[in-house]
């Protein structure tokens, strides 16, 4: 073959590729008049029966193996853009769908209360007032789990819990109790994080023995722990308790990893500061209320979903993202308690709830998961 | 509207969804003219330029900016399916894409020497034994790092490493280290784990003021454990390492958590048995090798990439796998250190690297990614 029969297949492909556009955006007008009759006659958008028998319709027409298997997933695209237009097209008439949460113009700010997990000083603490004000009505509460009861059992308005590490990743076990909770995220707010090494007022580097912290603050600074063998790493369940124990128990060979505002509170030196290797570290925290609202104009949504077991079944819940131009911002998968190599899977993406590609989205996923929760929109 | 418009309008849908497929079949008939001509000139089959130009030119010829969007979205598919078929092509000449594996009928086995982490009695000596069998050549060293320098610097063959946990999910800081040394995944076994409280054999549980283990095991026996509020929970590297040191202290306060395997090499004696609350609590492990190979017949497809850091990315990653038609089985996202929200995705995809749906999706990804990385095949 011929340099110029490979120009001459281009130019066969290009008037095809025409011919294939001007179909597209004819059957794109025919979807419109779908959806106006939708619209008048209240009908469901999503006819997942009329979806399956039209794929096996075209699959149907296709010649090959290959064919076949391109003409499927073809029109499962076509139908995705379709769907997609007949979604805007409701919205647009004030039908979109009822996701059940509600928008607001502004989050409640006035008289509000306040849960962080910790004891002052802590991380979550800073980032309470960091974005509540210095002046907002405050209290600690002993576990993460506990922050949502109080805020899912009424007694707060809002709970404030540390979600994503830029260094260390995900705290896990808070995705995990936000399925568990019936709690919205709101908000979310960055707290910038540098770990000092507290000891007593009268210690040195050289007394220190054993350090105290939570697990994160350990391994985001364990290149400067690790540096000094002879030190025991001893977990605790905040930061800033740490620090209250150093102080507390008054033992010249005891240090705490912590910030230097718990150090201040707690009347311990900081024998180094900036310890934790990474130096553009930052937690995102997220703000949970029991009242699925979203501000106008946030622009990420959160999710989380169980695939069915079976082959396919991931591939079929992020094609509903990918196919709607959904941009996922992040993704983690966890195991589902009990059930082996079974996961949820968590997305951030960018959108809000009123947009027809999400809603496209979330009906797809809904449709096709064993379960669907909307986590927030903020 | 009436009904019968709604009749009238699926038909007319009917009908040019067949001219749609004809279309489709047409253009992969040129295709795989394409194909042809690319096999025996050896030209590459992505043309990034060419494809991009295609994109603006099909784009051009939508009336609204709803159809444009929709038909970049429908030609993104068709030249990605466009492409898996003459990568197919490519591969049914003998010309697969080079993706530095060979394929082999079966592992190296014989005379081999495998490298674990921890000590003797600990999950991955017990996961050692029960992939290369009892009378393996096996020895331990100190870290998960040390035992993938021992592959690397070729003083082991293969080393075995714990990657995912059924409760407990990724073991993160191995996904880190995949990236940073030159190994790769050639097998993969499973191994149950039951934990028990080890003591001292004159121990009973009312003695018991310390236990010792691993975060993970600590974690999965966290029920059980923090029904006694009064036990301090300390990590220690490894399960084994806390059962060899409940024997060596001979402290009857002392308890490890540790496999039953562990409490018999040890000589303690098991206080409580099965305290991971997650009955089916199955590991994970990989086996690593320094030379680049896959065994006939493998199925799944681990890679790791970083995003380019900008809006869409991950979008575009993952739809190279979803417009393949690939199945993901598992996907991780960790941050890059040094670098703020910015992540490195695991991915484990059905199929084998001879497959033109994976050779296409990963050429893709390669195009679009900062870095990809083929972790193994297995």
């Amino acid at each position: 073959m011929k340099e110029l029969n490979l120009q001459n297949i281009r130019q066969q492909l290009d008037v095809m590729d025409a011919q294939l556009t001007e179909l597209f955006e004819k059957r794109m007008e025919l979807c419109r008049e779908v959806a106006e009759y939708k619209i008048h006659t209240g009908k469901p958008v999503y006819d997942s029966t009329r979806e399956k028998q039209k794929l096996e319709a075209v699959t149907a027409l296709a010649h090959s193996d290959f064919t076949r298997k391109g003409t499927y997933e073809l029109f499962s695209q076509i139908m995705t853009i379709s769907r997609r237009l007949q979604y805007g097209l409701l919205a647009a008439h004030g039908q979109a769908m009822d996701m059940g949460f509600t928008m607001v113009e502004d989050l409640k700010r006035e008289n509000v209360r306040i849960a962080y997990q910790g004891v002052e000083g802590s991380y979550g603490h800073g980032a309470a007032l960091q974005y509540f004000g210095r002046e907002a009505d405050v209290y600690h509460v002993k576990t993460m789990e506990d922050a949502m009861v109080e805020v899912e059992e009424g007694r707060a308005d809002y709970c404030i819990l540390p979600i994503e590490n830029s260094s260390a990743g995900a705290v896990s076990d808070n995705y995990d109790l936000l399925v568990k909770h019936d709690v919205y995220i709101v908000a979310e707010t960055e707290l910038p994080v540098s770990h000092a090494l507290l000891g007593l007022p009268e210690a040195s580097l050289e007394d220190i023995r054993t350090v105290y912290s939570h697990p994160q603050a350990l391994m985001q600074s364990s290149r400067y722990l690790n540096s000094h063998r002879d030190w025991k790493q001893i977990s605790t369940v905040n930061t800033a308790v740490a620090a209250k124990k150093v102080a507390e128990e008054k033992n010249i060979s005891q240090a705490a990893v912590a910030s230097p505002a718990a150090g201040e509170l707690y009347g311990l030196k900081a024998l180094e500061t900036s310890i934790n290797h990474n130096k553009n570290n930052v937690t995102r925290f997220i703000i949970l209320s029991r009242i699925p609202v979203y501000k106008k104009g946030s622009s990420k949504v959160s999710i989380c979903f169980e695939g069915a077991h079976r082959s396919g079944s991931l591939y079929n819940m992020l094609g509903n993202l990918i196919y709607n131009d959904i941009n996922m911002l992040m993704i983690e998968s966890r195991p589902i308690p009990g059930r082996s190599w079974e996961y949820r899977f968590f997305v951030d993406a960018q959108g809000s709830l009123s947009d027809a590609a999400i809603q496209n989205a979330l009906k797809g996923i809904s449709e096709e998961a064993v379960s669907l929760r909307i986590l927030g929109n903020y």
